[in-house]
């Protein structure tokens, strides 16, 4: 059986390889552009961005793995085979990961860990009170799947108080949830820190722009870790400038990498972080990968599988 | 009943007025260095550094109230009234405040938020992969009192495996716990990431400084939000160039503010806060103050004294 990787670039195949003679010792790993490399063999393939019309060139793939757990770069092409199974990469790793970045953001915000390393920068002294403890303050998280859900947790372990939104109804233990359109004013009106994980789809595309930043308490925080396409940046800019929102983490941009010029970079209230909110290690995702083949030769559903018809 | 107070400095006594009022209606607050107070009019005192002898000059004062967890400046005073209780502030917000700066400081170690910082300073797209979760890698915490212990709990809540020493054994659930000189060793054998939450005394002068650090794991994190005088911040340097360390979160210097030539400012791998691990609002410090002489009034027992034989 054979296995093409796109992800991390050629320089991470042999490690890729290495997981994988451990997980799965009958697979055979080859690089996504090895010339050598009959598409017509390929069996699964493990992507992150891979070139649209690729992928329907191989006739006997089984399953594509996402090599993340957002895989809108790769339902984004036109030529996607439909029907083989797009499985998302969510190993419990990558939702801890995640959920420890929320958390790690929501307290960059509550303690303005972006004036401390300014200050820092400058050599200053700058001695001053967060107004609030972390746990005095509503994190309002927008998606609650594999991500959202734990992010939750964890901050509700800290003693942050919760509140959810996602497009049908959740029950989480001590987190209100909020559900659809109907009820995102609500919801909104609620957060003191918003933190977006949702997936890229039609209806998140440009979500976080001016409108929905009018509706947060005055002073909210912005943590936003779902993908860039979500949020309009200058209105973001706008929004800190005027008050709005008193400070945000931005984890994901269009395009990425963030060019040199845009003005989020020397924002005083922005923290900027190059797309790391959940990264697990190569040796947790081949395992994953690796169990989901095995599930497959089993004839077992497989699961976080990409849903066409929600487009996530 | 008169409240004479020294924290937060003269400006901030209006503050304290306001809050005194709400919570001990009955009280008369007048500020450290007031010309008109007589201190043989003075019933308690809030201070943070009093100058030497000064509440010696207070012949009627019934409690003396630290502006903050640690007395150590108070405690200094060679003509400090040892017959009057000295109690230590320490609010539950005081707790939280103290165990939400530590997670976010065992998080920023964990994703290197300091390159990250120096990265967005560059605008520069420096994407790179955290080797472990935070929930992979043991945290030490020296100091189980009412700082660590909460400290503990919220790391561990988190998902972080946490161990923990102190001078007598503590029974905590979750976390394993030595104690005593003798067991130091095996606890920083274990300690992937070295919390400080000791009091100043003579026993923890200066123990955070080479030998200690030799005995961390190889490329351990170092928070240190105990007090300067814990430190040779020297030796943590050294440490960190060696690869000894592999980053440190610094809260607490000798002296503060920490002086601008000081190399711990520019060193790519620490982050400097400017003694900001715990602080609670004055309002929440007012009401556990009024609280206290509350307990005096009824004849109850007070919490949190400074116990001059232990010297914390
Ligand atoms: N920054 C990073 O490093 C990083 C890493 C991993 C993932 N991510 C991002 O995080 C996203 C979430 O990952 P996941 O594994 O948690 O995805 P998931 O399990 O598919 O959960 C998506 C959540 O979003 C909700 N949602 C989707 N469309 C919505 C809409 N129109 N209105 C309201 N709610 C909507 C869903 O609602 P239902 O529950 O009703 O379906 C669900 O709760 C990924 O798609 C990716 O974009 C970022
Ligand atoms: N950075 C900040 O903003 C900030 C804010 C507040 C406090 N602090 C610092 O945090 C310290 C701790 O506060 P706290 O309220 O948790 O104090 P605490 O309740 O008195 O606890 C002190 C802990 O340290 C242990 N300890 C003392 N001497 C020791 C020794 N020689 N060897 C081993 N363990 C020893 C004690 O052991 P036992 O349990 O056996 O007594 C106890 O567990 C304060 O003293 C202050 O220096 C810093």
């Amino acid at each position: 059986m054979i296995l093409v990787v796109k992800s991390g670039g050629e320089a991470a195949l042999p490690e890729w390889r290495e997981h994988f003679a451990a997980f799965a010792p009958g697979l055979e790993c080859r690089w996504w552009d090895d010339p050598a490399l009959d598409p017509a063999s390929v069996d699964f393939a493990l992507v992150w961005d891979p070139e649209p019309g690729r992928l329907a060139r191989m006739p006997r793939l089984r399953a594509i793995f996402g090599s993340g757990a957002g895989v809108d770069l790769i339902a984004a092409d036109p030529d996607l085979p439909r029907h083989v199974p797009l499985v998302r990469c969510v190993p419990p790793e990558a939702t801890q990961r995640m959920a420890e970045f929320v958390a790690w953001a929501v307290l960059s915000l509550n303690r303005d860990a972006r004036r401390m390393a300014i200050a820092q920068a400058r050599r200053a002294w700058d001695y001053f009170e967060a107004p609030f403890a972390a746990a005095e303050q509503t994190v309002g998280i927008m998606g609650l799947g594999a991500m959202g859900r734990r992010a939750a947790e964890v901050l509700r372990a800290i003693g942050v108080p919760v509140i959810g939104w996602s497009r049908t109804r959740k029950a989480l233990a001590g987190v209100e949830c909020f559900a659809g359109p109907d009820e995102l004013t609500a919801f909104l009106a609620r957060s003191q820190v918003l933190v977006c994980l949702l997936p890229a789809t039609p209806e998140t595309t440009g979500i976080i722009a001016a409108p929905l930043l009018a509706r947060l308490p005055r002073g909210a925080g912005l943590v936003q870790a779902g993908r860039g396409a979500h949020q309009v940046l200058p209105d973001i800019l706008a929004a800190l400038d005027s008050g709005q929102l008193s400070g945000a983490v931005l984890d994901v941009f269009e395009p990425e990498p963030l060019p040199p010029d845009s003005p989020a970079w020397a924002h005083p209230r922005v923290i900027v972080t190059p797309h790391v909110g959940s990264l697990p290690s190569r040796r947790e995702r081949a395992r994953y990968v690796a169990d989901c083949i095995a599930r497959l030769g089993r004839g077992e559903r497989l699961p976080n599988l990409y849903d066409p018809e929600r487009g996530y």
